[in-house]
């Protein structure tokens, strides 16, 4: 058994759940935060024979979240995941790349103090990677769940012989937001950046009138990329979450588009691709 | 095999997922629920032998729901639950008891015509019971996430010699509210009852100084029955979603209440019912 | 604010997550569980005045979990459940009843020694409810995912004007079962027991020729209780897991039976208790 | 805003569930499956001007996947997935490359004839890729829970100033195995390739006595490797599903690695991908 290769291996830590508070006074800040750790490097040894002379425990890679916390704060994600990213591949030589993923929950204000109550499905998002050549941040969101309960159709497709699906002139259409964007740089406005790509977003799927999902797709992306000269791409994935109006003709009842049955499964899922004309394709801020 | 008695029977159908759209001109108002249908009656025959004269398909339960919403309208899930338990119970003579319940989905509104974005976490419930004789309607909201980063202690409490748990003069103080009030009536001002219950709620969570969760439950509870004199009594149900501050001295940092782990598992579950003094108990509201 | 009673209240720590090994020489015994503890008592202090001095922590409940299973080991969650429930009781004199609730997860062996593979989805449960004066154990399972590909008809039912079902002559009834069962006593063969009313379910399942979900229910309960004169009563939640044959017609293709959609939501639930004649209830074994 | 390109995009229909039953007589086979279509190719125009012209309905894809599973049966998922993504590319000039996905569901046979109950957990997987030059075919499983009560260390691991991980001779080791394998054919005894691979898995988790769950991942590449000549590569993610002895210290106990705290989150993540020497890679078979 001496023919395998090891073609790539990583490790580390997921999952870590982090809160954390700043107090200004009588005011807090909350921050709540899933951080993800990966590292790639110089870890073949452990696979090979289980020598760990390289391996940091993933228990240090959480320990290593929490310290960074106190010691500097949680103020933008995408600050902190650069911070932590760094860390690791300058902290170890045996790690060569580290890639860092937080997903920030949103609470809102519910008293100027202390009070706060979580929104829930919405997340903000970023991944950043990092090796000794190069530095890549991808924004992000998921969970932003969308409907137009008119405004959209979908015609004029294919019809083979397992068609059987009707025209519609007039649907609902619905989609739960899957986003991210990689900005070219490492600092910036992230905050005032996020906002104006969410909202360039959410505009698009609110003013396009839509013949597919497809296009309701581009239009989002396009509008992001006008939006925030920051970033060179975006990609998204949206599933199409069918509203399916309910055939009443047997009650004697009509239904103009009045009554429809949320379903679950299956769903479509289209998925895009953007960049900005000029821009350069960085695979590796991706996965 | 002959001893065997049939003490208690019920069917329905379970998640029922209804959208209904009104239209004003361009102007739409979305409704998003999962209905449930519960019935009880004269149902034995079916279990004993499989003749199924009396048992209405639940698939026709499910069809009744989609039709009422055409024909009625989805207004108040509290008026839309009584409609469809009244209905079970008149239409059918072996029905003797239906129950049905609701859970709201919040959409808002991003523009003033056909586009919204769901809220995910919070539902705003119903549960109407109906026989012959009565009618209870149960109003409530699940999965309302409220949060205190301080004005909370847990003290003073007995140690048993499997003690460890050291007293906390401040800590986090976070739940996920689970919420029922019985109505004394079956009609009344449903919205405007549900969102002073509602506030008294967050207003109890954020103004008491707790002491422990128990007693936060019960000035939520206190304050709701104050604020709305319809209700007769509430139930209320609260995980004790524990923040664990991280013990930070292997670092060398101390930790302020500054940077804490949320934990999933294991949780506390605080739970209270509290009566209007003089009100009457009504068991079979709630199952 | 001063007309509310506390009417009921019960607190706990739920989810407590104990994997236990027991070695004997090179085999080793795995047990792996969730346990909740509920505690009801002499607790109103807490909940009108934050006084704490009656209140076992949630944490501590915990912990005596964790102890108990050093001291006493965990043969069978029945057991060890009663032992727990006793415990609290007992030792606390505010306690004045103990709810301990145990599922047990399945794990196959796969060498002799010390190795094991999980089997998902069906966890056998007990609640054991104990006070001063009685001790119920009520034992169960969940998860047991049933299917008859034929043998299932559902016709004769009443149609109302929202009925559209048709009969069914064949269909395939799935479910998955939820059981629980009231022991007469606080000791016995669990296992054996526990085994022969699971084999009496799964038995009665697959050999009831089904004119309906409740008959199958009916069925299931009263071999349960045929085959172990030790349980005093049953309750069993069934949901009916539709698969609806596909109309191939569009594609000119028949579908005797052979292609089916598995469906989520909606979902009957079929529901039903059965005692044994002479048999005394006891609804506070149940909640 | 015309500086956007459009670099990739896919899309398909997710999570068709289709049940399939097979009848020899008395006997009926069962097969349960969630399939997954995803579709690459000239779909350009409907993105950026909503014309449908190239865009086969997800609902067609859908209704394709019931109606072959009528007219050419469900044996093996590897050549079922093979029929449909030929199918695609074949039967529309517009598809250029298309991936199916599919999982299979066990269910194990109660009686001789028609009776079953569903094993979860583990599911059988299959992603195979075709466009006109080349076809890839990606067997798998997931949600295989395997865990050791002994024969596992982790020591000699670095120590940072974040670590406080103390070093483990003997520990639990516990993961749900999520495995990928390339075969370098599209025809074969795909029960049996299946069969010896799994159990290659499962004996090299067991036999490996592990000093890193890096090491254990290696050993049940090598051995899936050797174990069927017929796959080039495997790809293997193993969570790290941490139990924690727990602290009986306190309560005057010891715990000789006999009772444990299985905790959910965080967790570590460890992968790693082994090629067979001299085998050449293919990317495009995996995303």
């Amino acid at each position: 058994m001496t023919d395998s290769l090891l073609q790539h291996h990583q490790y580390g830590k997921r999952a870590i759940r982090l809160v954390h508070v700043t107090r200004d006074g009588d005011r807090h800040e909350l921050t709540d935060l899933d951080v993800d750790v990966t590292l790639t490097g110089e870890f073949e040894e452990t696979y090979l024979t289980g020598a760990n002379a390289g391996v940091l425990p993933t228990d240090s890679q959480k320990n290593t979240v929490y310290a960074f916390a106190r010691q500097h704060g949680v103020q933008r994600i995408e600050d902190f995941a650069l911070l932590l990213a760094r860390h690791f591949v300058r902290a170890h030589e045996t790690v060569k790349r580290a890639r860092i993923g937080i997903s920030r929950h949103h609470w809102d204000r519910i008293t100027p103090q202390h009070s706060f109550v979580r929104s829930e499905g919405e997340l903000r998002t970023v991944t950043v990677t990092h090796d000794a050549g190069k530095t890549w941040v991808v924004g992000g969101l998921t969970g932003l769940r969308l409907l137009n309960s008119t405004g959209s159709e979908f015609k004029d497709f294919p019809r083979d012989e397992y068609t059987t699906l009707p025209e519609a002139g007039d649907r609902i259409l619905a989609t739960s937001v899957s986003a991210g964007w990689r900005y070219e740089g490492t600092r910036g406005d992230w905050d005032a950046w996020h906002g104006k790509i969410r909202a360039a977003l959410v505009t698009a799927f609110t003013e396009t009138y839509s013949r597919s999902l497809q296009q309701t797709l581009y239009a989002m992306g396009e509008k992001a990329l006008a939006a925030c000269p920051a970033i060179a791409e975006i990609r998204l994935a949206l599933p199409n979450q069918h509203h399916i109006a309910v055939d009443l003709s047997p009650f004697g009842l009509d239904n103009p588009n009045s009554v429809f049955v949320a379903t679950e499964q299956p769903y479509g899922l289209i998925e895009g691709a953007l960049m900005r004309e000029g821009a350069v394709g960085a695979d590796a801020a991706w996965w």
